[in-house]
Protein backbone atom coordinates (compact mmCIF):
# COMPACT_ATOMS: atom_id res chain seq x y z
CA UNK A 1 0.00 0.00 0.00
CA UNK A 2 1.10 3.27 -0.79
CA UNK A 3 1.71 6.38 1.17
CA UNK A 4 -0.67 7.95 -0.43
CA UNK A 5 -3.40 5.84 0.25
CA UNK A 6 -5.65 6.41 2.94
CA UNK A 7 -8.86 3.35 3.92
CA UNK A 8 -11.90 4.79 4.84
CA UNK A 9 -12.71 4.58 8.48
CA UNK A 10 -9.13 4.93 9.47
CA UNK A 11 -7.84 8.20 11.45
CA UNK A 12 -4.81 10.08 9.82
CA UNK A 13 -1.68 8.81 11.54
CA UNK A 14 0.23 12.17 9.88
CA UNK A 15 4.15 11.41 10.76
CA UNK A 16 3.52 8.59 12.73
CA UNK A 17 2.29 6.27 9.57
CA UNK A 18 4.49 2.89 9.70
CA UNK A 19 3.33 0.99 6.74
CA UNK A 20 5.47 -2.15 7.98
CA UNK A 21 3.55 -2.53 11.58
CA UNK A 22 -0.09 -1.67 9.77
CA UNK A 23 0.53 -4.69 7.65
CA UNK A 24 1.49 -6.66 10.24
CA UNK A 25 -1.19 -5.69 12.31
CA UNK A 26 -3.72 -6.64 9.65
CA UNK A 27 -2.13 -9.71 9.06
CA UNK A 28 -2.53 -10.84 12.71
CA UNK A 29 -5.99 -9.58 12.65
CA UNK A 30 -6.98 -12.54 9.70
CA UNK A 31 -4.89 -14.86 11.65
CA UNK A 32 -7.09 -14.23 14.66
CA UNK A 33 -9.97 -14.43 12.69
CA UNK A 34 -8.74 -17.38 11.50
CA UNK A 35 -7.91 -19.14 14.86
CA UNK A 36 -10.77 -17.68 16.83
CA UNK A 37 -13.92 -16.80 14.76
CA UNK A 38 -15.65 -13.64 14.93
CA UNK A 39 -16.67 -14.21 18.51
CA UNK A 40 -13.00 -14.28 19.67
CA UNK A 41 -12.00 -11.27 17.85
CA UNK A 42 -11.20 -8.55 19.76
CA UNK A 43 -8.59 -5.79 19.31
CA UNK A 44 -6.82 -7.20 22.49
CA UNK A 45 -6.48 -10.90 20.24
CA UNK A 46 -5.15 -8.92 17.36
CA UNK A 47 -2.81 -6.87 19.56
CA UNK A 48 -0.89 -9.58 21.37
CA UNK A 49 -0.42 -11.48 18.10
CA UNK A 50 1.30 -8.28 16.36
CA UNK A 51 3.38 -7.64 19.99
CA UNK A 52 1.60 -3.98 19.58
CA UNK A 53 0.19 -1.94 21.89
CA UNK A 54 -3.47 -1.59 21.57
CA UNK A 55 -3.07 2.49 21.10
CA UNK A 56 -1.06 1.60 18.32
CA UNK A 57 -4.16 -0.62 16.81
CA UNK A 58 -6.54 2.31 17.91
CA UNK A 59 -4.24 4.58 15.79
CA UNK A 60 -5.59 3.22 12.76
CA UNK A 61 -7.96 1.67 13.18
CA UNK A 62 -11.04 3.71 15.69
CA UNK A 63 -12.77 0.24 15.75
CA UNK A 64 -12.55 -3.14 15.82
CA UNK A 65 -15.60 -3.01 13.17
CA UNK A 66 -12.81 -1.17 11.27
CA UNK A 67 -10.64 -3.51 11.33
CA UNK A 68 -12.88 -6.31 10.15
CA UNK A 69 -13.48 -4.43 7.69
CA UNK A 70 -10.23 -4.07 6.55
CA UNK A 71 -9.32 -7.48 7.07
CA UNK A 72 -12.79 -8.52 5.04
CA UNK A 73 -11.89 -6.16 2.40
CA UNK A 74 -8.75 -7.35 1.60
CA UNK A 75 -9.99 -10.66 1.81
CA UNK A 76 -12.52 -9.60 -1.33
CA UNK A 77 -9.99 -7.86 -2.98
CA UNK A 78 -7.47 -11.14 -3.07
CA UNK A 79 -10.40 -13.71 -4.69
CA UNK A 80 -12.45 -11.53 -6.76
CA UNK A 81 -11.15 -8.49 -9.12
CA UNK A 82 -14.34 -6.85 -10.97
CA UNK A 83 -12.33 -6.37 -14.06
CA UNK A 84 -13.43 -4.57 -17.35
CA UNK A 85 -15.84 -6.20 -18.99
CA UNK A 86 -15.65 -3.75 -22.02
CA UNK A 87 -19.66 -3.21 -22.00
CA UNK A 88 -22.14 -2.25 -19.06
CA UNK A 89 -24.40 -5.15 -18.69
CA UNK A 90 -21.59 -7.80 -18.41
CA UNK A 91 -19.60 -5.51 -15.75
CA UNK A 92 -22.61 -5.19 -13.57
CA UNK A 93 -23.76 -8.86 -14.07
CA UNK A 94 -19.53 -9.39 -12.55
CA UNK A 95 -20.06 -6.84 -9.56
CA UNK A 96 -23.21 -8.30 -8.53
CA UNK A 97 -22.28 -11.54 -8.57
CA UNK A 98 -19.57 -10.97 -7.25
CA UNK A 99 -21.22 -9.73 -4.17
CA UNK A 100 -23.06 -13.17 -3.89
CA UNK A 101 -20.04 -15.06 -4.61
CA UNK A 102 -18.40 -13.54 -1.46
CA UNK A 103 -20.94 -13.86 0.81
CA UNK A 104 -21.70 -16.99 -0.11
CA UNK A 105 -18.77 -18.30 1.60
CA UNK A 106 -19.85 -19.57 4.75
CA UNK A 107 -16.92 -16.76 7.10
CA UNK A 108 -17.05 -14.15 4.77
CA UNK A 109 -20.92 -13.95 4.53
CA UNK A 110 -20.69 -14.26 8.30
CA UNK A 111 -18.43 -11.56 8.57
CA UNK A 112 -20.26 -8.61 6.66
CA UNK A 113 -23.36 -9.88 8.56
CA UNK A 114 -22.18 -9.48 12.12
CA UNK A 115 -20.81 -5.40 11.20
CA UNK A 116 -24.17 -4.98 9.66
CA UNK A 117 -25.93 -6.11 12.60
CA UNK A 118 -23.72 -4.66 15.46
CA UNK A 119 -23.83 -1.90 13.22
CA UNK A 120 -27.74 -1.28 14.62
CA UNK A 121 -26.58 -0.84 18.14
CA UNK A 122 -23.29 0.11 17.98
CA UNK A 123 -22.68 3.83 17.27
CA UNK A 124 -18.81 2.91 16.46
CA UNK A 125 -19.24 0.28 13.98
CA UNK A 126 -22.17 2.06 12.51
CA UNK A 127 -19.39 4.96 11.54
CA UNK A 128 -16.59 2.11 10.45
CA UNK A 129 -19.71 0.60 7.92
CA UNK A 130 -20.76 4.22 6.87
CA UNK A 131 -17.37 5.24 6.00
CA UNK A 132 -16.89 1.68 4.26
CA UNK A 133 -19.98 1.82 2.31
CA UNK A 134 -19.04 5.18 1.05
CA UNK A 135 -15.89 4.14 -0.29
CA UNK A 136 -17.60 1.44 -2.13
CA UNK A 137 -20.42 3.19 -3.61
CA UNK A 138 -17.80 5.71 -4.88
CA UNK A 139 -15.61 3.01 -6.46
CA UNK A 140 -18.77 0.63 -7.95
CA UNK A 141 -20.00 3.64 -9.50
CA UNK A 142 -16.80 3.88 -11.78
CA UNK A 143 -18.54 0.69 -13.85
CA UNK A 144 -21.13 3.24 -14.46
CA UNK A 145 -19.43 6.50 -15.30
CA UNK A 146 -16.80 4.45 -17.97
CA UNK A 147 -20.54 2.84 -19.60
CA UNK A 148 -21.19 7.19 -19.65
CA UNK A 149 -17.85 7.95 -21.02
CA UNK A 150 -18.62 4.89 -23.72
CA UNK A 151 -22.03 5.79 -24.58
CA UNK A 152 -23.55 2.81 -22.98
CA UNK A 153 -25.36 4.67 -20.14
CA UNK A 154 -27.61 7.40 -20.28
CA UNK A 155 -26.12 10.74 -18.90
CA UNK A 156 -28.89 11.75 -16.29
CA UNK A 157 -28.16 8.39 -14.42
CA UNK A 158 -26.77 8.54 -10.91
CA UNK A 159 -23.99 6.61 -11.29
CA UNK A 160 -23.70 5.80 -7.13
CA UNK A 161 -27.62 4.66 -7.39
CA UNK A 162 -27.27 2.42 -9.65
CA UNK A 163 -24.84 0.32 -7.91
CA UNK A 164 -26.76 0.76 -4.71
CA UNK A 165 -29.78 -0.06 -6.00
CA UNK A 166 -27.56 -3.70 -7.62
CA UNK A 167 -25.43 -3.58 -4.29
CA UNK A 168 -28.97 -3.30 -1.64
CA UNK A 169 -30.07 -5.99 -3.75
CA UNK A 170 -27.10 -8.43 -2.40
CA UNK A 171 -27.49 -6.98 1.34
CA UNK A 172 -30.55 -7.71 1.63
CA UNK A 173 -30.60 -11.72 -0.03
CA UNK A 174 -27.35 -11.52 2.21
CA UNK A 175 -29.83 -10.65 5.66
CA UNK A 176 -32.74 -12.86 4.98
CA UNK A 177 -30.37 -15.95 3.69
CA UNK A 178 -31.55 -15.97 0.32
CA UNK A 179 -28.27 -15.66 -1.43
CA UNK A 180 -29.20 -19.12 -3.29
CA UNK A 181 -32.70 -18.95 -4.28
CA UNK A 182 -32.03 -18.01 -8.04
CA UNK A 183 -28.83 -17.05 -9.69
CA UNK A 184 -31.52 -15.91 -12.62
CA UNK A 185 -32.78 -13.57 -10.07
CA UNK A 186 -29.28 -11.63 -10.88
CA UNK A 187 -29.49 -11.19 -14.46
CA UNK A 188 -33.04 -10.46 -13.93
CA UNK A 189 -31.78 -7.27 -11.63
CA UNK A 190 -29.38 -5.95 -13.94
CA UNK A 191 -31.60 -5.95 -16.81
CA UNK A 192 -34.45 -4.60 -15.24
CA UNK A 193 -31.85 -1.38 -14.42
CA UNK A 194 -30.45 -1.60 -17.72
CA UNK A 195 -33.47 -1.67 -19.73
CA UNK A 196 -35.95 -1.22 -17.38
CA UNK A 197 -39.82 -2.70 -17.12
CA UNK A 198 -42.05 -0.06 -18.16
CA UNK A 199 -43.67 -0.56 -21.73
CA UNK A 200 -42.08 1.53 -24.41
CA UNK A 201 -44.05 3.31 -26.70
CA UNK A 202 -44.47 2.46 -30.41
CA UNK B 1 -58.93 -10.08 11.21
CA UNK B 2 -61.19 -13.47 10.01
CA UNK B 3 -60.59 -17.05 11.16
CA UNK B 4 -59.34 -17.54 7.42
CA UNK B 5 -56.59 -15.35 7.88
CA UNK B 6 -52.75 -17.15 9.11
CA UNK B 7 -50.27 -14.38 9.55
CA UNK B 8 -47.01 -15.52 8.06
CA UNK B 9 -44.60 -16.62 10.98
CA UNK B 10 -47.46 -17.60 13.11
CA UNK B 11 -48.60 -21.82 13.86
CA UNK B 12 -51.36 -22.70 13.03
CA UNK B 13 -53.75 -23.17 15.89
CA UNK B 14 -57.04 -25.13 14.43
CA UNK B 15 -59.61 -25.62 17.00
CA UNK B 16 -57.59 -23.60 19.67
CA UNK B 17 -57.84 -20.48 17.88
CA UNK B 18 -59.33 -17.21 20.07
CA UNK B 19 -59.54 -14.19 17.75
CA UNK B 20 -60.01 -12.25 21.39
CA UNK B 21 -56.99 -13.57 23.03
CA UNK B 22 -55.29 -12.98 20.04
CA UNK B 23 -56.25 -9.43 19.98
CA UNK B 24 -55.73 -8.93 23.38
CA UNK B 25 -52.23 -10.52 23.01
CA UNK B 26 -51.56 -8.14 20.22
CA UNK B 27 -52.55 -5.09 21.97
CA UNK B 28 -51.01 -6.03 25.11
CA UNK B 29 -47.77 -6.06 22.96
CA UNK B 30 -48.16 -2.96 21.63
CA UNK B 31 -48.33 -1.54 25.22
CA UNK B 32 -45.43 -3.02 26.88
CA UNK B 33 -43.58 -1.88 23.44
CA UNK B 34 -44.31 1.87 24.21
CA UNK B 35 -43.83 1.61 27.31
CA UNK B 36 -40.86 -0.51 28.08
CA UNK B 37 -39.14 -0.06 24.78
CA UNK B 38 -37.30 -2.79 22.41
CA UNK B 39 -34.83 -3.80 25.13
CA UNK B 40 -37.47 -4.25 28.09
CA UNK B 41 -40.08 -6.08 25.15
CA UNK B 42 -40.35 -9.83 26.21
CA UNK B 43 -43.15 -12.59 26.16
CA UNK B 44 -42.88 -12.40 29.49
CA UNK B 45 -43.70 -9.01 30.06
CA UNK B 46 -46.89 -9.60 27.30
CA UNK B 47 -47.87 -12.51 28.95
CA UNK B 48 -48.09 -10.36 32.30
CA UNK B 49 -49.71 -7.82 30.44
CA UNK B 50 -51.96 -9.59 28.91
CA UNK B 51 -52.92 -12.01 31.95
CA UNK B 52 -52.09 -14.99 29.26
CA UNK B 53 -49.99 -17.66 29.78
CA UNK B 54 -46.86 -17.91 27.79
CA UNK B 55 -47.71 -20.75 26.09
CA UNK B 56 -51.07 -19.16 24.83
CA UNK B 57 -48.94 -16.63 23.44
CA UNK B 58 -46.15 -19.38 21.56
CA UNK B 59 -49.11 -21.15 20.30
CA UNK B 60 -49.77 -18.51 18.13
CA UNK B 61 -46.32 -16.86 17.84
CA UNK B 62 -43.26 -18.87 17.54
CA UNK B 63 -40.87 -16.33 18.81
CA UNK B 64 -40.73 -12.72 20.05
CA UNK B 65 -39.73 -11.83 16.66
CA UNK B 66 -43.02 -13.06 15.12
CA UNK B 67 -45.09 -11.01 17.61
CA UNK B 68 -42.48 -7.87 17.51
CA UNK B 69 -43.18 -7.73 13.30
CA UNK B 70 -46.67 -8.36 14.24
CA UNK B 71 -47.23 -5.37 15.87
CA UNK B 72 -45.09 -3.38 13.88
CA UNK B 73 -46.83 -4.51 10.65
CA UNK B 74 -50.17 -3.55 12.18
CA UNK B 75 -48.55 -0.28 13.29
CA UNK B 76 -47.24 0.15 9.26
CA UNK B 77 -51.16 -0.44 7.82
CA UNK B 78 -52.62 2.33 10.48
CA UNK B 79 -49.95 5.06 9.40
CA UNK B 80 -49.83 4.19 5.42
CA UNK B 81 -51.47 2.56 3.10
CA UNK B 82 -50.50 2.03 -0.66
CA UNK B 83 -53.73 3.17 -2.12
CA UNK B 84 -53.61 1.92 -6.06
CA UNK B 85 -52.73 5.64 -7.94
CA UNK B 86 -53.67 3.83 -10.86
CA UNK B 87 -50.12 4.04 -12.95
CA UNK B 88 -47.27 2.12 -11.79
CA UNK B 89 -44.73 4.88 -11.67
CA UNK B 90 -46.69 6.66 -8.53
CA UNK B 91 -47.33 3.41 -7.11
CA UNK B 92 -44.03 2.32 -6.84
CA UNK B 93 -42.96 6.01 -5.58
CA UNK B 94 -45.70 5.44 -3.34
CA UNK B 95 -44.62 2.36 -2.26
CA UNK B 96 -40.96 3.00 -1.94
CA UNK B 97 -41.29 6.31 -0.09
CA UNK B 98 -43.94 4.42 1.97
CA UNK B 99 -41.07 2.60 3.58
CA UNK B 100 -38.46 5.66 3.97
CA UNK B 101 -41.76 7.37 6.03
CA UNK B 102 -42.30 4.26 7.49
CA UNK B 103 -38.83 3.89 8.68
CA UNK B 104 -38.23 7.24 9.67
CA UNK B 105 -40.14 7.27 12.52
CA UNK B 106 -37.94 6.23 15.41
CA UNK B 107 -39.87 3.52 16.64
CA UNK B 108 -40.49 1.96 13.91
CA UNK B 109 -37.27 2.03 12.21
CA UNK B 110 -35.97 0.87 15.51
CA UNK B 111 -37.80 -1.64 15.85
CA UNK B 112 -37.39 -3.00 12.37
CA UNK B 113 -33.45 -2.48 12.51
CA UNK B 114 -33.28 -4.91 15.82
CA UNK B 115 -35.36 -7.66 13.79
CA UNK B 116 -33.02 -7.87 10.82
CA UNK B 117 -29.85 -7.57 13.50
CA UNK B 118 -31.17 -9.91 15.72
CA UNK B 119 -31.96 -12.41 12.50
CA UNK B 120 -28.60 -12.34 11.69
CA UNK B 121 -27.48 -14.48 15.15
CA UNK B 122 -30.62 -16.11 16.12
CA UNK B 123 -32.57 -18.42 13.72
CA UNK B 124 -36.11 -17.99 15.17
CA UNK B 125 -35.71 -14.45 14.02
CA UNK B 126 -34.22 -15.38 11.27
CA UNK B 127 -37.37 -17.72 10.53
CA UNK B 128 -39.96 -14.84 11.57
CA UNK B 129 -38.14 -12.40 9.52
CA UNK B 130 -38.20 -14.65 6.18
CA UNK B 131 -41.36 -15.47 6.68
CA UNK B 132 -42.36 -11.72 7.10
CA UNK B 133 -40.47 -10.93 4.38
CA UNK B 134 -41.71 -13.76 2.12
CA UNK B 135 -45.49 -12.55 2.96
CA UNK B 136 -44.50 -8.63 1.98
CA UNK B 137 -42.93 -9.70 -1.66
CA UNK B 138 -45.90 -11.26 -2.37
CA UNK B 139 -48.41 -8.29 -1.24
CA UNK B 140 -46.21 -5.60 -2.92
CA UNK B 141 -45.77 -7.35 -6.26
CA UNK B 142 -49.27 -7.07 -6.75
CA UNK B 143 -48.48 -3.81 -7.75
CA UNK B 144 -46.38 -4.69 -10.80
CA UNK B 145 -49.02 -7.36 -11.70
CA UNK B 146 -51.55 -4.73 -11.84
CA UNK B 147 -49.51 -2.96 -14.21
CA UNK B 148 -48.93 -5.23 -16.32
CA UNK B 149 -52.41 -6.47 -16.73
CA UNK B 150 -53.09 -2.50 -17.46
CA UNK B 151 -50.55 -3.21 -19.91
CA UNK B 152 -47.79 -0.78 -18.48
CA UNK B 153 -44.86 -3.30 -17.46
CA UNK B 154 -43.35 -5.10 -19.20
CA UNK B 155 -44.57 -9.11 -19.29
CA UNK B 156 -41.60 -10.68 -18.76
CA UNK B 157 -40.54 -8.67 -15.77
CA UNK B 158 -40.43 -10.80 -12.45
CA UNK B 159 -43.05 -8.68 -10.08
CA UNK B 160 -41.44 -9.82 -7.11
CA UNK B 161 -37.70 -9.00 -8.26
CA UNK B 162 -39.49 -5.48 -9.33
CA UNK B 163 -40.47 -4.51 -5.36
CA UNK B 164 -37.83 -6.45 -3.70
CA UNK B 165 -34.93 -4.03 -5.56
CA UNK B 166 -36.87 -1.10 -4.51
CA UNK B 167 -37.08 -2.31 -0.94
CA UNK B 168 -34.19 -3.70 -1.16
CA UNK B 169 -32.70 -0.15 -1.95
CA UNK B 170 -34.85 1.44 1.19
CA UNK B 171 -33.19 -1.70 3.50
CA UNK B 172 -29.81 -0.87 3.00
CA UNK B 173 -30.66 3.13 3.58
CA UNK B 174 -31.86 2.02 6.77
CA UNK B 175 -29.26 0.11 7.91
CA UNK B 176 -26.85 2.77 6.92
CA UNK B 177 -28.71 5.69 9.13
CA UNK B 178 -29.21 7.44 4.90
CA UNK B 179 -32.88 7.31 4.79
CA UNK B 180 -32.86 11.05 5.03
CA UNK B 181 -30.06 11.39 2.27
CA UNK B 182 -31.97 12.65 -0.42
CA UNK B 183 -35.76 12.38 -1.46
CA UNK B 184 -34.81 12.71 -5.03
CA UNK B 185 -33.23 9.14 -4.48
CA UNK B 186 -36.47 7.52 -4.67
CA UNK B 187 -37.99 9.08 -7.65
CA UNK B 188 -34.44 8.31 -9.20
CA UNK B 189 -34.34 4.87 -8.14
CA UNK B 190 -38.17 4.00 -9.14
CA UNK B 191 -37.23 5.68 -12.29
CA UNK B 192 -34.35 3.56 -13.13
CA UNK B 193 -36.26 0.34 -12.87
CA UNK B 194 -38.82 1.87 -14.80
CA UNK B 195 -37.13 3.13 -17.17
CA UNK B 196 -33.71 1.47 -17.39
CA UNK B 197 -30.61 3.60 -17.67
CA UNK B 198 -29.51 1.86 -21.16
CA UNK B 199 -29.26 4.65 -23.56
CA UNK B 200 -31.84 3.26 -27.03
CA UNK B 201 -30.69 2.26 -29.98
CA UNK B 202 -31.83 5.46 -31.76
Amino acid sequence: MSEAEVKPGRRSIGAQRNPASEEAILKAAEAVLLENGLSGFSIEAVARRARAGKPTIYRWWPSKAALLLDVYHNHKQTHFSYADKGNVRDDLIAYLSGLFTVWRNPATGALFRSVVAEAQADPDTAAALAAYMADRRCQSSEIVKKAQARGEVRADADPEIVTELLASFAWSRLLTDRLNVNDGDIVAAVDMVLAGIAVRAA
